[in-house]
């Protein structure tokens, strides 16, 4: 059956996906399964979450930022994001400390070992980035980011 | 500080945000995320999850479909399908029956009203995913599923 043999079918091995390869929402997600996969795999000695390699780098570039800008930043709830912070913290990668300008409120560090993890990981996921994106090419892999982040931008401001 | 209004900045309410948005794994979840929400928001009415609307689209395609196939075409494990399937059994969308061919193996079909909401449904996610991806363009939104359908397609032949 050479109708078997087109791109649709072969990447669900030979399902019919009917309108769902030509949903934007549905590519996104199959594709973020996939990379979010090989992500796992790759940190896997590095005891990390996807989520919490993107709190680090955020904790990193902002110090003394609050958990609820983080929760805003990435898009998770903050019932989610306190187990995360807690792991981190129990690993010894960040610290909490009170902020000087409001008692209540918590100010995120790096410690010097997270620092060290965070440096880690940076090698680790740029390849596993650059890895998942490779059949696109340097071009493609930079159109696909500036699309994304019109799409993200478009979502925001809509 | 002018540095505070550049597009990353922005993108996260003035949270630095260093190497995430020149990962694609990254942009890929957040733009997920989006979609995600805003797909919630349209289905409400229909009282389904996302994935549920794939595993319709699915059985309609391809009628007696087991729950491996659907596991292994949409990278969905057989412990969250169970769920999934015995929700849109007991909602009257689909019945299962057993595969002539193999007494053991169940058979997916969609009852009469499970077309009358898988139509329905068309209509709502086309809609939701038009106007997520209206930022685009329509070229725009070609090429994003083109470069998607590449890095599924070269993820999977790796």
């Amino acid at each position: 059956m050479e109708k078997n043999r087109d791109s649709r079918r072969k990447l669900a091995g030979g399902v019919e996906l009917g309108l769902l390869p030509r949903l934007v929402g549905y590519m996104l997600r199959q594709s973020q399964l996939v990379i979010h996969h090989e992500f796992h795999a790759a940190v896997k000695q590095e005891n990390i979450r996807a989520p919490q390699f993107s709190i680090l780098e955020i904790i990193h570039r902002n110090p003394s930022i609050r958990p609820s800008d983080i929760s805003k930043s990435l898009g998770i709830s903050r019932a989610n994001l306190v187990p995360l912070l807690a792991e981190l913290e129990a690993g010894g990668t960040i610290s909490r400390k009170t902020d000087e300008t409001d008692g209540r409120a918590q100010a995120l560090h790096l410690t010097p070992s997270g620092v060290a993890k965070l440096k880690r990981l940076h090698r680790i996921v740029q390849t596993v980035d650059e890895r998942f994106a490779a059949s696109l090419g340097p071009d493609g892999r930079e159109t696909l980011l500036r699309l994304l982040q019109t799409l993200l931008h478009g979502a925001t401001s809509a």
